[in-house]
């Protein structure tokens, strides 16, 4: 006789205790539907049994009718369990994501805002869900990572994200927790069709499991496939990219330029994604390959919503779009937090004489002079081509002038790039 | 005013030439169907065009009532063109593989008989056929290699197959053949949702489309992209295999027990890949990446169909399984091609001496000894071990043998391991 389903689903639950940090506490994400509800109380068995403290966090969308009564409903459960429940009531403000996708942000907020780094969070999608997210993402012809679907475990914030379930089908928990004569809220928006996910999981899955009985099973090993082969190609990338790092966001153009485009686009992608930028979409990525081997002193920019790449003298540089600088001066009297527009430089000043002319604090303008130590006068301009310093760095630094003189240059937060004879910055 | 439909295929077929080694000669594969009837056509404009052969290829599988009626059809497209057509007529022998399987095996045998290597052979695949597949790989469970369909172009036996319709839709290549008035044959089992392809297509693919109208493209994109990860992990698993070889089809078995679990399984199906021999089930690998670090002289053998996969002194062989060895041995009069279960020996023996006792070859057996040139008697199984010959390969040593003394001892085709004093082997 084959296991009863509770069995099979506690010992997941104990698979997923061994990966949670031990003395850590395991929360469960609890929206008051059958999966989760039934991830709770079989949680807190699993929990008590070894000895695991076990918490419950209900994010209250207020998108539905149905939402206090979800709310109540998670009450009573938590109550009856004996375990605490942490409600978050949050606004779901829809930023061109669409409502699905506004609502998963207000939730993962609340997930930070609630579980401390070091503990699990455990979250109900299973098998179905999985399998429809595959789809999902083939319907709009993703690549591997969106085919992927959602991993089992994942370190996000420091907290581990586990979805104990996502092997199990939403009929083996359905029946588990009709034997268990569980309570739970159904979601009506679950049969709303004009959700994509729900038109998939209504109209298009049923149509699959009748010809293919397996096919949920076997979308869901799909998308797990394509999860591994996802990790392994950012490890090879991560490795590549070591070998044509420059620094922090800037890679060996010259080296790149040499590899197969496939390779070359990939590892621009993962090097977005290591440094938090969007990924490039295709045409913006192909034209900025196209120009890896620009001439020596070209400025090459091409850019895409959240990133800014750039060439220059055979180097890549990827970044976050650099704000447009607006018109800035301010006179500074010595106190230790300047603000500036590119954030605050902490500063303090020695000099030798004391002068009467105000210092000035402003953008480079061009002309600027420096008396350096042992050098004698520098225009600032050779001095920046000396050090190339790239031009869209050059453009936005700071000058500290007293009347003609310059005193130095620097680069918020806490960079002094030159500073004039008998003058000593201290910065950070 | 977008270009007319046969506009943008005729500038897909010059691209598909421009693939197609210089002087080559095209061949297009030939239903009969809508599809290829309609490649048949615009390939004669483009090879005209720019002067390069084209011949035409019909494989019959004489699998339905209608298979004259379509080489008839191919005839007359042909002679219309003044296009030379070979047909071959194939009988399908179905293995295990399933209709379908055996058809395109039988199908492939003829390509590889017909076109010569240099040629390209383009095959009328378009974009819905690619979205089909994808799904039919998800449905199965499939990696990312099945999730990839079919590609664009691929080396194959020499030959370039290229499929210039792949970005293409089925309903495009519809429109172009009606507004040509071209003429082709219907298939009716296009139309018999027994088989699963034809079962996405007329129920699961409209449902599809209907909500998501661009489902096809998106599909078929989802498959390039799946493509292109699988030649990355593909070239990034080649480079790291080839730090880990120790020959051809060994790998150190020590230094890969080292590397994540996911590297070693992917390293694995990729070097079974290089060898052509079958990847292994998921079971069968795990039980073999357990027993990478075994004892130094325990014999790991690890079996799925098509392969065995040794593990011995710290090394991974892999392997087509070893044939059982039958009882044999045979009397040698000096003829230059001995058979043998292991295949033929090509031998040619000197001797010192004449000798009365007839040439035995056989399998080892133990006990042999042999005289060796200025070291004397030697038992062969301490030679054995002083070459560290795997214990596999000792089994299957061919000895020579004249009454009791042992002449030598031999691997086929060509390889001497050891030759008696007075006694010279020349092989090959």
């Amino acid at each position: 006789m084959a296991p009863q389903p509770p069995k099979r689903l506690l010992r997941l639950l104990h698979d997923a205790l061994a990966e949670t940090p031990p003395g850590r506490c395991v929360w469960v994400a609890l929206s008051g539907g059958l999966d989760s509800s039934l991830l709770l109380t079989l949680a807190a068995e699993a929990c008590h049994t070894s000895g695991r403290p076990l918490r419950a966090l209900h994010v209250n969308h207020g998108l539905q009718a149905a939402a206090s009564e979800f709310e109540t409903h998670c009450q009573q459960l938590c109550q009856h369990l004996g375990v605490p429940l942490a409600i978050e009531r949050v606004a779901v403000e829809v930023q061109g994501e669409g409502v699905e996708g506004a609502a998963r942000r207000a939730r993962y907020a609340a997930f930070a805002q609630h579980v401390a780094p070091g503990d699990a969070l455990w979250l109900a999608q299973h098998q179905d869900d999985q399998a429809e997210t595959l789809l999902l993402a083939a319907l709009r012809g993703s690549g591997i990572r969106g085919l992927a679907g959602m991993p089992y475990r994942r370190e996000w914030q420091g907290i581990t994200l586990l979805r104990p379930w996502l092997s199990v089908s939403r009929q083996t928990l359905a029946d588990a927790a009709h034997a268990m004569a569980l309570r739970w809220c159904e979601d009506p928006t679950n049969q709303d069709i004009a959700l994509d996910r729900n038109r998939l999981r209504h109209e298009v899955l049923p149509t699959l499991t009748q010809r293919w009985p397996g096919a949920v099973r076997s979308l869901a090993q799909s998308a797990g496939l394509a999860g591994e082969a996802d990790a392994l190609l950012a490890s090879y990338a991560a490795e590549e990219l070591a070998t044509l790092a420059l620094g922090a966001g800037c890679l060996d153009a010259a080296a790149l330029a040499e590899l197969p485009p496939p390779r070359q686009r990939l590892l621009i992608r993962t090097l977005c994604q290591q440094l938090g930028l969007p990924t490039p979409p295709q045409v913006r990525l192909a034209s900025l390959l196209g120009q890896l081997t620009a001439a020596q002193d070209a400025q090459v920019l091409v850019e895409w919503p959240g990133t800014q790449a750039r060439v220059w003298r055979r180097r890549l540089y990827l970044m976050a779009p650099l704000p447009t600088q607006p018109d800035w001066q301010t006179t500074w009297n010595g106190e230790p937090g300047v603000p500036t527009p590119l954030g605050a430089l902490q500063l303090r000043l020695e000099r030798d004489s004391s002068s009467a002319a105000p210092v000035i604090l402003r953008w480079r303008q061009g002309g600027e002079v420096l008396v350096l130590p042992g050098r004698g006068r520098r225009d600032l301009k050779r001095l920046l081509q000396e050090r190339a310093l790239p031009p869209w760095e050059r453009e936005r630094l700071i000058v500290v002038m007293a009347g003609e003189h310059c005193l130095g240059a620097l680069q918020p937060p806490a960079n002094v790039l030159w500073q004039a004879a008998g003058v000593v910055f201290h910065t950070g």
